[in-house]
């Protein structure tokens, strides 16, 4: 556990050395779980990006891409159910004045209990080696089936206060006597639901202003729009539209970097087909994105499907795909089945009809949706943080290499003149000059080249290109690859294919 | 006149009509001044940030990216001004419960003043044709002295009251007996000031919460990142840093079309010099973004700057590329030479040096900042709008095409099988296959061959490529060009090389 806090904060520091995510407004001491992606950063997010639209929008005949506002129609987020159901329950304690999230309270109350009983466990099978049978002991040792049972009874107690009364929530952190984690106080108020998206005023006067939202998700603007491109692009069922763009939500407790941001970016697709042959699209999109992440090779084993048992009230089935993150196996995206609910709610809001008319069964419906949604920040996060690592070298001495997938890499290749004279700089800049159309490319003659090939490891560049005495005399370089740190005597000629051949998008989608 | 609102129309009709752009929220009847890009309108808006992109960022050594949050520390709009001065002067009428912008109220005056002149001057050029002195006719005719002289005064005494007293503003109003343009009601309130920003609220509690705006500009988003790009990009002077993303604008009067929106993208780069040389950069920035313009070849007529006389706080030089928009020349883009004022307000504010140590010069200062700012969505409209063309063909008939920038364009070829049957569709899809990876390509075989051209000039695809039954003996397909329609007979194998040499980035860039 040590260890994975000390991983994260390496992520974090280097994230911000080496210009890739800043705190934002950092001059005036941050603005709580916001940041700013860095000169190296925002170009990893384009390349994420884009190899997502490129996979999802360019690969596919039969899906289009869609860019809504952020700011839309506020009855939106009535039929969404945005406006009456995306709450969370918060409470205050009145000495403090502290605000916290009254179900993670008691959830972190009954991780203590878990912890004890994990304890209980840890020791038993210290004590009794190889013959400890964890199963049993956990079904007859008193004071563990004692603590989880307990920890049981609370969750099951917090769920039911948490859809039947949220003043039973507060009943139960009283009777638990859970105190503000801060002070200590026990002093609480009541238990209320607060709304998670962001507010503003849309024009001049008090009198007539309206009340807007900032989108809590970039869904709705698809399907609002849905029939204006489907009728706009003759498109035919099963379609899909494409999205990415900024989402805000206002969270009480925002922390882990940039895994929840109170601004952050999705990128959504939302997939029409016809009733009933959902589960069938569902299952493939499952099994699609999962191939798409497992083309960057940050490991299989990094990944792992979720099926939610319970499910949200717009779905008929859902599955979560988890990465293994610093902290742990989290959501990295989400494939959810979400029925007819969303259009037939925007059916009923607007007083229009959001149906299709299938040509080959000659009838009129409103299409099922199977949509996949990532965070991007997530994928930044998942990339970033599985590709930093530490290696020891054959001489005992370490380097920092940041592994990125070459196709995502901010920069492809550096151009290093091996001292900076001799005209060697200006081959450098004729490389520059050349390779700069087809790809990003830097230029560093500043210190010893080892330690410049040190920084470009760092940073995540996948190919050095040295230009050195020789190159005057028959047109080579040295090509080092980051990973092995081989170096390879090459035509200058040659430089663009080789690079092309690592860092092409074709060649990283073709192994989906 | 009444042509540029025909065209004007047209452009925003066919936007709708072939996917470009919906308001946004149409099926709840639009949310003002808001509007979403549809399939092939997001192509096209990624294809004109990603030009801009690789002009700025990967073609120069030393401009780097940046992806800054759209909600920043709160300080950072007070430094900026925005929280005090950035401000439309309002006026309601009380009997019509109407609110308009009092200085545009009088200017209307002022104009309609102004028409009363053009028409005695038109009246004499009728009268007098070719004997007709205009110069002499407005500086004797007493009618048109008295009304030039009376629209000048107005005009004067507006600039006035905006600087010195809203007050007199309204007096004004009042003295020109200005009536509600809806319903002639001479009844006004007070002019107040009223902020532009959208504002909305951090965190959970009333009390505990933190008045937050959503930014009106992405220029600040550098300025506060400025020392942290420069210390981990180990950046020198001259440098740049260049952004594109969303900002906001509460507009009052918002209108023609994507023009002007409430929710609006900027590409921007705030480049920083030492202090004594920002005009040299100034107008070398200013050549520079005008070549940009002009390497789309929409015509260099369509193009003009205009040199601003009254210069806002922040700068001492300040220029706007203006575009020939189908209302007339208006502001694309604006180049700035911005002084040190940004980084000293942000110095003032936070209490944290924002200095750039020059090791040529060995000393610390504050750089200068030339800013270069074009509205995405204007670029948009210019491409578009002036794209959009209706043509007489030869036999009579008329055609629509659209004659987008091949760069830009959002499909870059259409393959059409020239019959749904005999295996064509195959081969057309074997096509796609290969283009697929390096283009956006669609697939049409809906329709006869001719109206799937026009379809496809409608949308601005600059190639068609039919496989018809010639394609199974020899591998030829037919190619037709957009503009000048003329088709050629190629390889198969050839399309590639055909294609990339029209749209690719480099050759168009090359053009600047």
């Amino acid at each position: 556990m040590a260890k994975q806090e000390d991983i994260f904060k390496n992520v974090v520091s280097h994230a911000k050395e080496y210009g890739f995510i800043f705190p934002s407004s950092e001059v005036y001491d941050g603005l709580s779980a916001v940041y700013d992606y860095a000169q190296n950063g925002v170009e990893l997010k384009k390349n994420i990006r884009e190899y997502w639209w490129k996979s999802m929008v360019q690969m596919n005949e039969n899906i289009v891409g869609l860019d809504a506002a952020i700011l839309m129609h506020p009855t939106t987020w009535k039929a969404s159910g945005h406006v009456d159901a995306f709450n969370d329950p918060l409470i205050d304690n009145k000495d403090s004045k502290k605000r916290y999230r009254a179900d993670v309270l008691v959830e972190e109350y009954a991780e203590k209990i878990n912890q004890k009983a994990q304890k209980e466990i840890e020791k038993a099978r210290a004590r009794f080696g190889d013959a400890f049978n964890e199963e049993e002991f956990v079904t007859t040792n008193a004071r563990v089936v004692e603590y989880l049972s307990k920890r049981k009874e609370i969750l099951a107690r917090l769920a039911k206060g948490m859809t039947d009364d949220l003043q039973d929530v507060k009943a139960l952190i009283e009777e638990l006597e859970i105190a503000d984690p801060e002070t200590g106080s026990k002093n609480w108020t009541d238990v209320k639901q607060f709304n998670l998206m962001f507010g503003t005023k849309l024009g001049a006067s008090a009198e007539s202003a309206m009340d807007l939202y900032l989108r809590p998700e970039t869904a709705q603007g698809i399907f609002v729009n849905f029939l204006n491109v489907q009728k706009s692009g003759r498109m035919k069922v099963p379609f899909g539209i494409a999205q990415t763009g900024k989402a805000f939500r206002n969270e009480i407790v925002a922390r882990q970097f940039i895994f929840r941001m109170r601004e952050f970016e999705q990128m959504e697709m939302q997939f029409f087909v016809r009733p009933g042959e959902e589960m069938k699209w569902y299952h493939h999109w499952k099994e699609t994105r999962l191939n798409w992440h497992l083309s960057l090779g940050l490991g299989k084993e990094n990944y792992r499907f979720h099926d939610h048992e319970k499910l949200a009230h717009y779905a008929n089935a859902a599955a979560d795909i988890e990465f293994n993150f610093p902290f742990g196996f989290k959501e990295l995206e989400g494939i959810h089945s979400r029925t007819d609910f969303d259009l037939k709610a925007h059916e009923q809001y607007s007083g229009r009809k959001l149906q299709y008319f299938d040509p080959e069964l000659n009838e009129n419906y409103v299409p099922y949706v199977v949509e996949t949604s990532v965070g991007l920040d997530r994928m930044f996060l998942a990339v970033f943080a599985t590709s930093l690592q530490e290696e020891t070298l054959e001489d005992g001495s370490t380097r920092t290499v940041l592994k990125l997938p070459s196709v995502l890499a901010p920069t492809k290749a550096a151009i290093l003149p091996l001292v900076k004279k001799d005209g060697l700089p200006d081959i450098a800049r004729k490389i520059i000059e050349d390779l700069k159309w087809d790809f990003t490319v830097a230029y560093d003659e500043k210190d010893a080249v080892g330690r410049r090939y040190r920084r470009q490891d760092a940073l995540g560049t996948p190919f050095c290109i040295t230009v050195d005495h020789q190159t005057i005399e028959d047109e080579t370089v040295t090509i080092r690859h980051r990973d092995t740190m081989k170096q390879d005597r090459v035509k200058i000629s040659e430089l663009k294919d080789i690079i092309e051949n690592e860092v092409s998008t074709k060649n990283w989608l073709m192994k989906m």
